[in-house]
């Protein structure tokens, strides 16, 4: 039985989105359980012979300060869900609310792994090969070392590795091509660092990639700073809707077009499938001695739902025995990572 | 009289799309005159009482190194047209060569503005109001300190005052959202530094935007280093590119879509035209004693075409002086960016 703690109370839309996705997920998944953690008057109305409420009697808002997520809501439902994991009583916990909330209260209450310093959120982002590139970090950390780049790339990998049938994902470094006048030495650094991992065995270094490859699905991961891949992450986003937008705009434009718009319209739909990222919702926070999922705050139902799903293979697959080993196997490479205290400013280039 | 001094060698097709491109801007601008840079052989066929050619021995490679391009390359078409504006013979430059070597090359050539540590390439990304966000740095420089974005938001204000009817273009600093577990020190120091600038009325600055910003046209100019500028403008074209193609693959999937897409043409068509990222080809080298612009390599005539219009657009409005003006206005803040160690080509800068 694969038990998760679902935070029903984050996102936009809070128990009016988690609990029919709950409901679906149970009925997919006849092995799992789920611990709905939540304002009681808001999950009373739910019932499930595998589901069962966890009271939180706060919630932590989309604007919370991680400061007020962290010591002011001690019980949270973000928070009484992680504790969940925290405790063994749940493999897993997902959340669709504030990520800085659920990045800091998380690292807070499961701590890191040995040999990582900094957690990293994973993502994926739908790739022209009808896959998806998994992205990280995507935003938890704004300034990393080479060192971090490299742990991100070994935890990505045991992701990937546990996710699809792929023992041996390829690894892409983000990097400026040939437009670069000089180059970054914290991405050489990396790539040296990575080269080398790859020689022992570590991962499977394809080399560096720009910021196209993500869509071309030239590498299974990316490997990226948090600043980088949130910039990445956030223009994606921002095209992608302009484009949604453009399409229905001109479709709607006068009576011919949409006359057009509906003989096209299985042609417009299978087109909004192929690009459907509501499919891959759901960002693994890798790095930490529990498995948090991360589902997109304006997800609907079947998007959270797909959070769920991401959870719950992970958790069936043993990801965070996955990711220790591959952490305990890099290990020499990963201690040269000095210890920082806090984020400084990208080391001046020579 | 406008006299642009053109590259005709660089680009991935070079003298077959840049002298059409020239012919046509010819046509088009009747006060405009070009020198026409390259091989004598691969230019001999083109006559025009407004073009005369400059002839060149040379031609840097799409994948020439900055060391060769710099040093090896002395007699490039690339160079000598670089010289021209130095010379005074021509008042821009238009290459769609090698980015890297044409910056190098600039900068070598033409020196930097006082007042500016570093230039940068200024483009434009279409944006969902119909218009263009013009985005900097692009590539030229992968570490910057805050001083230096609110350089490249002083440069970038004059260069959309200059190709627009706007006195007062809005400035965006790129950031993270709440996704961000901690703050950047750089990116928060500039931003004290863009409000000081905007209070001494050097530009207007909006305040952070985020990647989607850039699309959604939320301001005129989005301002980061040239590592995230990059990397937003390459998964932004990788996207595109994707989406561009999943739509032809969809309509001729079968002899029914087929049909759609027939029925659907011209609406596909308007959409395509919305998206023609061709219509704001021709980035500017800003912060130099002379305009430079760069087009996309892979440019078809019209692309180039667009390139030399704008090119001709700056120099017709004096953006040299007005970019010249504005960072004499702000020199009180940007004398306090602290000088700091060249570009590895670096050659004698200075």
């Amino acid at each position: 039985m694969i038990t998760l703690a679902v935070d029903c109370m984050g996102g936009d839309h809070g128990p009016g989105v988690t609990l029919p996705a709950c409901r679906h997920f149970l009925e997919q998944h006849p092995d799992a359980e789920l611990l709905l953690v939540g304002l009681p008057a808001s999950l009373a109305a739910f019932t499930h012979e595998r589901a069962r409420m966890v009271a939180a009697t706060e919630v932590v808002s989309m604007d919370d300060s991680i400061e007020v997520a962290l010591r002011r809501k001690k019980d949270s439902s973000m928070r009484v869900a992680i504790a969940q994991v925290k405790s063994g009583a749940a493999q897993a916990a997902v959340s669709a609310g504030n990520t800085g909330a659920l990045m800091a209260i998380a690292r807070y209450l499961l701590k890191t792994l040995d040999g990582i310093d900094r957690p990293a959120i994973a993502g994926q982002i739908p790739n022209a090969k009808g896959a998806a590139t998994t992205v990280l970090d995507l935003g938890a950390n704004v300034d990393c070392t080479a060192e971090h780049l490299l742990q991100f790339a070994v935890m990505g990998s045991a992701l990937v590795s546990v996710l699809s049938d792929n023992e041996s994902p390829t690894v892409g470094l983000l990097n400026i091509g040939e437009e670069a006048i000089k180059g970054n030495d914290i991405i050489k650094q990396a790539g040296e660092l990575l080269r080398t991992a790859a020689g022992l065995g570590d991962l499977n270094f394809y080399g560096n990639v720009e910021g196209n490859d993500i869509f071309k699905g030239t590498t299974d991961i990316v490997v990226c700073d948090g600043f980088v891949g949130n910039v990445a992450l956030k223009t994606s986003e921002g095209l992608a809707t302009m484009m949604g937008n453009f399409i229905k705009l001109e479709f709607s434009r006068n009576f011919l077009t949409k006359i057009a718009a509906g003989a096209a319209y299985p042609v417009l739909k299978a087109i909004k499938s192929r690009m459907d990222h509501r499919r891959y919702n759901g960002a693994a926070l890798l790095g930490l001695r529990g498995l948090v999922f991360k589902s997109h705050g304006s997800a609907d139902a079947f998007a959270f739902g797909q959070a769920l799903s991401r959870a719950y293979d992970a958790a069936k697959h043993n990801l965070l025995d996955r990711v220790q080993a591959r952490i305990a196997h890099a290990a020499p490479l990963l201690v040269s990572a000095q210890p920082i205290a806090e984020p400084v400013m990208a080391a001046p280039i020579l």
